[in-house]
C-alpha cells in the first residue's frame, strides 16, 4: 500500500511524527507540492503510484483524480474538504474523509481572541504599561485606545456547524446576544436564527465560521452591509 | 449642601458630566487632591465644609474623617471600597456606599482578554501578518509564539465574588474546569471550591478578583506555588 502525503509540512512542520502511518505501508511524505488547483502535473508526479493520499492545502480536482488509476482513499488533514472534489471523487469510487472537531475548541477560541483585541489592544497596552505610562500616570487609570465592552451587544455568526455554535456560547457567557446565519439550520439553544439580511443589520459583531468562497463573497459584499 | 468629588480626573477624564450631581447641592470637583493615605491636610482642605464626598481612588482614613465634622456621605465611585476606613465612619455616623456593579461583565471580559493574550499573542500575530509573513510562508501556515488551547485545562480563581462568577461562567464556557477560592463561599453551580493549596497545585491558570492587601500578597506569595 503506498500512501503519499501531499503537503506535510503544512500540518508538522516538525513537531509531530508520521510514524503511525507505516504500520499501513510504504509512507512517502512531500513537504509540500502546489497550492494551484490548475497545476495537475506535479500532483500526478508525486502521487500516481498511491492507493492513499493525505492532504492538507493541496487541491484534488477531476484532471487530477482521473489520473491517479490506484488512489482509493484521499484523508483531508483538516475540517474543511473544500480542497477535494468529492463529486469527482464519488464518481471515481474514491472514498474522503475529513477531520471535524479537532479544531472546534482552539478555532472558538482564536475566534474570541481576535475579538477582544479589537476591545482591549491588550498587546499594545501591555507595552504602553511596561515604557511606564501607567506608573507616570498621575490617576493611575488611562487607556489609548477606546475600550469596548461586548455584554448586551449582539453577534451575528455566519456559518453556525460546531465551530460557529462553540464560539456562540462563548458569546452568550460573556453577555451577548447571538444571532446566526447557516444554509442548513440545526435546533440550538443559544442563537436565534436569522435572515442574511437580520443579521448584517443587528449584529454589532460578526463573525465568519464559513469557508470564504467565491459564493460566500458575493453574500457577504451586498448593499446591505 | 456641599458636594466635594476629591479626585473627578481618574473617574471622568472629560467624557462625562458631572451635573447630575447639582440638583443636589454645589459641586466641586477636584481633578485629584492626594494619593497618600498619610497626607490628611491636603483631602481636609478641600473637603473640610462638605456633607457629601465622592472619590474614586482617594484615601479616607480615621484622622481625616474626624477633621470632617460635616461629613454624612461618602459615595466611592467604584466597585473596591478599600480606600475607606469604614469602621471609622461607621463609628462617626457617616455613610459610605460603593458601586457593587457596574464593572463586572467588563473586569472578566478584560480577564479573559488578557488570558488569551497570553495564548495567541494577537497584535504581535498581527503586525508579524501585515509584515507579510503569511502571504511570503510557503505553507500559509506559521505562528511565532506556541497557541495554546484552554478547553480541558484548570483555571483557579482566587475571589469568588460577582467578577469571579462571571470569569468563571466565561471560561466554562471555552470548555475549562473551574476550581475557586473565597474567604466567604457561596452557592455556585459553575465552580468547585477548593482549598487555597489545592488551588495552586491544580490550576493551570490563576485569576486574581481579589483585593491585592499585604495580607493577600502573603497569602499568594507562599512556598506553595
Amino acid at each position: 500500500m503506498k500512501i503519499v502525503v501531499l503537503d506535510g509540512k503544512t500540518l508538522n512542520p516538525s513537531d509531530l511524527s508520521w510514524q503511525g502511518f507505516e504500520k499501513f505501508g510504504t509512507v512517502k511524505v512531500y513537504d509540500r507540492t502546489t497550492f494551484d488547483p490548475e497545476d495537475v502535473t506535479a500532483v500526478v508526479e508525486k502521487a500516481k503510484d498511491a492507493e492513499i493520499i493525505l492532504t492538507n492545502k493541496t487541491p484534488l480536482t477531476k484532471k487530477m483524480l482521473v489520473q491517479l488509476p490506484h488512489l482509493k482513499y484521499i484523508g483531508v488533514l483538516a475540517t474543511g474538504f473544500n480542497v477535494v472534489d468529492v463529486i469527482a471523487a464519488q464518481q471515481l469510487g474514491i472514498t474522503v474523509t475529513n477531520i471535524p472537531t479537532y479544531g472546534t475548541n482552539a478555532v472558538s477560541q482564536y475566534a474570541i481572541a481576535l475579538l477582544l483585541e479589537l476591545c482591549h489592544h491588550i498587546g499594545e497596552h501591555n507595552r504602553s504599561v511596561q515604557n511606564g505610562d501607567w506608573a507616570n500616570n498621575a490617576d493611575w487609570c488611562y487607556w489609548n485606545y477606546p475600550l469596548t465592552e461586548l455584554a448586551g451587544k449582539t453577534m451575528g455568526i455566519i456559518g453556525y456547524g460546531r465551530i460557529g455554535k462553540q464560539t456562540g456560547k462563548i458569546a452568550q457567557a460573556m453577555g451577548m446576544e447571538v444571532i446566526a446565519y447557516d444554509i442548513a439550520p440545526s435546533s440550538d439553544t443559544i442563537a436565534r436564527y436569522v435572515t442574511l439580511d437580520t443579521l448584517f443589520h443587528s449584529a454589532d459583531v460578526i463573525v465568519l465560521h464559513c469557508l470564504l468562497t467565491e459564493e460566500t463573497r458575493k453574500l457577504i459584499n451586498t448593499d446591505t452591509i
